[in-house]
C-alpha cells in the first residue's frame, strides 16, 4: 500500500542514527547477500568497490566506486557509515587501523582481520590455542621447502601467506624435483610463503561461527563441504558424522574464532581423517560459501547474524529449519553472457531455492549463483537442488 | 570472496536481458520486500516514486523520482524496464493502458487493474462470476443511499469507489440520519461513491492468489485476520476453520482473482459468518499485507511468486514449511523518528523476525514493520511474535 508521507511529518526529521549505516569493503556476492539481510533490520548499506557493476552495487544507492587500497578513498567511505565490515579478507590490515584510529568501527577489527589474512600467523594463533591443525613453517627459500618436506614428507603444500583463495596461491610439491616450480609458481621471493604438511584427510567439514562484539558466540550446524577444483561446490546439512564428532568440530571451531578475536560470521574449514582426527584448515573472517545454505534452512541466517554481531545486536538462532538442506554452486564454464540457460526449467523444480549473483558476464569457474534445498534427508534435498542446478548453464544461449 | 572482473571478460558484454529489470510504479514497503525477492532471481528493480526517501529507494540505485500520474514521466520509467508492475492500485489505469499500447509489458494488466481499483466494477465482476459478495449498489445522491438503505437494511455501509484503503474511504451509515454526514465525508458529488450492505461476519478470513501470465495459478493457506481501526494487525496462518471451508475459500479466492484476469499475487480478502457463509470482501491487486508471513512461512514468498508470474516464470509452492505462522504489524504511534526502541530486546525474542521499512519518520497508524514468527501452533507462533512485537516502539527515545 502506498503511503504518502506528508511534508509535516518529514519536517520533523529523522535522528542521524536511523536508519543505521553499514559500510561493506568489497561488492560481490557476500555483500550482495549481506546486504539483503541487512535491509529487513532497518540497516542502510552503504558499498565499497572497485568494479561499478558489481553484485552488490545493483541494491545500494550508495555505492562508492573507488579502491580501497587508498587511504582517503576509505576515509571517505567511512564517513558515511555508522559501523564497517569487509566482505573479503584482502584489505590490508594498517588501512583498518588508520580507521579504528579515527574513531571508526571496524568488525572484523583491523587485530583480527590481520592475525587471520596472513595464513602464517593465522596457523600460529590456532596453534597456541592448542587447536590441531596441520603442522606448517615459514618458508623463504627453495632450501628451507626441501628442509620442510624432511620434517613433514612429501606432498607437501607451498601457499602464499596472503591473497590466496578457492586454490589460487596453493601448490603442491610432490617431490624435491617440484620445490623450484612451485616457488616460482607462487612468486618466492616477492610473496611470502609457508609450508604445510600434507593432512590425509577423508572429509572436509566447515561450519560459521557467529560471534558477538560483546563475545557471545553461536555455531551452525557443522556441513559436509565437497570441492570441486579447489573451488566449494556441495554443502552437506548437517554432516553425516557421529553426534560426538559434531560436537568436537562445534567447540572447536568456536576456540579458533575466538584464538582470533572475530567479531562477525566467520567460515571454519576444517579436515577430518578415517580415524576420527579433526584438525583446523583455514579461518575466512566473513561471511562463507559454505554458509549460504543458511539463508532457507535456518532460523537466522549468516548474513543476518553477521550484521547483528557487527552491529552489536542480540544473535539470532542458527537452528536447522528443516531436517537436512543441500546448497549446490552454479559455477561458470566458460566467458559468456551472465544470463542462465533453461531457467524457466529450473524454476520449475520443485523446493528449489535459486539465486543468481547478478553478474552481466560468466567466466570459467566464476561463482554466479547457488541454488539450497531443504529436505527430510541429505539425499532428498540433494536431488531437489540438483534438479534445478542442472538446467543452469552459462553459455551464449541462441 | 572478492572477483575481479576483468576488462576482458566485461568486454564481451551482456545481452540487454540480463540481468532483466522489473520496473515497480509505487516505492513503498510493498515494493521493497517484491525487490529483496527479486534481486536473487538475478532480476533488477526500478522504482518509480514521488517520495525521494521511499522505504523501495533505499534499495534501488535505479529509482525515478516522479509522479506516476504523468504520463512522460512513466513512459520515461517504462523505457528502462522489461516489465512493469504496481504496488498499489491507485494509478490511473488509462496512463497503464498507454504503455500497453506503446509496446510496454504491465502485469497485472490495465485492464485488470481498472476492473479492480474501482470496487463498484470490481464487485459487479465477482458478481457476474457467481461469487458470494455482500449485496451492494452505485449511488449517485443522498437519496439513493436511504433508497440502498431500504433494500439492504442498517447499518450501511458508504464507500468511495476509488482510492481507499484500511478504511480510508468507508463509512458506516447506523440510521437515515448519518446520510448526509457520510456524504458530505466521503465528498459525494465530487468522488463516485456505493453502497454495501452490513454482511453479519464472524471472522475475516485472506488469502494470496499468485497467478502467471498463461493463467496457472497457485493459493496460499487461508488465514485468519484480524483488524485494529481498520488495519490489518495479526495474522493467523492457517486459519482455523474446518478442512472443507478452507478449500471452499481457497476455490472462491481462485475465482474472485480469475474473474478481474488477475496476474501476479493478489490479496482477496473474505468474510465469514457463524452459519459458515462466505462471501468476497475486497480483491487488492497487487502483494498484500496479509501475505507477508509467507517471507519466512512458505516456500515461496508472495512475493517471489509475485515476480515469477509477472516474468512469465513458473510459480513456486505456497506451501508452509511451519505448522503455523502469526504476523504482527507494527505500527507507529505518534510523529516522531522512525527509530525503534528496545530495539535489542526485541532482537533478542527466540524465533522472531523482524522486518523494518526503513522509514525515517512514524506517525499515528502508519506501518512501520512487521514480526513474523513460526511455530508448531497458532499459539506458539502467536507468542513468539509478540514477544519480539511488543518491545518494538516508535517514539522520541531519549
Amino acid at each position: 500500500m502506498h503511503e504518502t508521507c506528508d511534508a509535516e511529518i518529514e519536517s520533523l526529521g529523522a535522528r542521524p542514527n536511523f536508519p543505521v549505516r553499514l559500510g561493506i569493503i568489497g561488492g560481490g556476492q557476500l555483500a550482495r547477500m549481506t546486504a539483503i539481510a541487512a535491509l529487513p533490520l532497518g540497516v542502510d548499506v552503504v558499498v565499497l568497490e572497485r568494479n561499478p557493476h558489481s553484485p552488490a552495487a545493483r541494491l545500494s544507492p550508495d555505492c562508492i566506486v573507488g579502491d580501497w587500497a587508498d587511504r582517503e578513498t576509505l576515509l571517505k567511505f567511512a564517513s558515511r557509515c555508522d559501523v564497517i565490515t569487509l566482505e573479503n579478507e584482502f584489505v590490508d590490515a594498517s588501512a583498518l587501523t588508520a580507521l579504528e584510529q579515527s574513531g571508526h568501527a571496524v568488525f572484523p577489527t583491523a587485530a583480527s582481520i590481520a592475525l587471520t589474512q596472513d595464513k602464517l600467523t593465522q596457523k600460529q594463533a590456532l596453534h597456541r590455542a592448542r587447536l590441531n591443525v596441520p603442522e606448517f613453517a615459514r618458508v623463504s627459500s627453495p632450501e628451507e621447502i626441501a628442509a620442510a618436506a624432511q620434517r613433514f614428507g612429501w606432498p607437501l603444500l607451498l601457499k602464499t601467506r596472503r591473497n590466496g583463495y578457492d586454490g589460487k596461491g596453493n601448490f603442491t610439491l610432490r617431490s624435491g624435483a617440484d620445490v623450484e616450480a612451485g616457488w616460482r609458481a607462487l612468486g618466492g621471493g616477492q610473496n611470502e610463503l609457508m609450508s604445510e604438511a600434507f593432512f590425509p584427510f577423508t572429509k572436509e567439514l566447515a561450519t560459521i561461527v557467529t560471534r558477538g562484539r560483546d563475545g557471545t558466540a553461536t555455531v551452525y550446524p557443522v556441513v559436509e563441504t565437497i570441492q570441486r577444483d579447489h573451488v566449494c561446490h556441495v554443502i552437506k546439512a548437517p554432516a553425516d558424522i557421529p553426534a560426538e564428532l559434531a560436537e568436537r568440530a562445534t567447540r572447536t571451531a568456536l576456540r579458533a574464532v575466538e584464538a582470533v578475536g572475530g567479531v562477525g560470521s566467520f567460515g571454519v574449514e576444517m579436515f577430518l581423517t578415517a580415524a576420527g582426527e579433526l584438525a583446523v584448515n583455514e579461518l575466512a573472517p566473513r561471511v562463507h560459501n559454505s554458509g549460504h545454505y543458511t539463508i532457507e534452512a535456518c532460523e537466522c541466517s549468516q548474513f543476518e547474524n553477521h550484521v547483528r554481531a557487527v552491529m552489536g545486536w542480540p544473535l539470532g538462532s542458527p537452528r536447522l529449519i528443516a531436517p537436512a538442506a543441500v546448497m549446490l554452486n552454479l559455477l561458470g564454464t566458460c566467458k559468456a553472457p551472465g544470463r542462465p540457460g533453461r531457467w524457466r526449467a529450473a524454476l520449475a523444480a520443485p523446493g528449489a531455492h535459486v539465486h543468481l549473483y547478478g553478474k552481466a558476464v560468466s567466466s570459467a569457474g566464476r561463482k554466479m549463483g547457488h541454488v539450497t534445498a531443504l529436505g527430510n534427508s541429505v539425499a532428498e534435498a540433494f536431488a531437489r537442488a540438483e534438479r534445478a542446478a542442472r538446467e543452469i548453464r552459462f553459455e551464449d544461449h541462441p
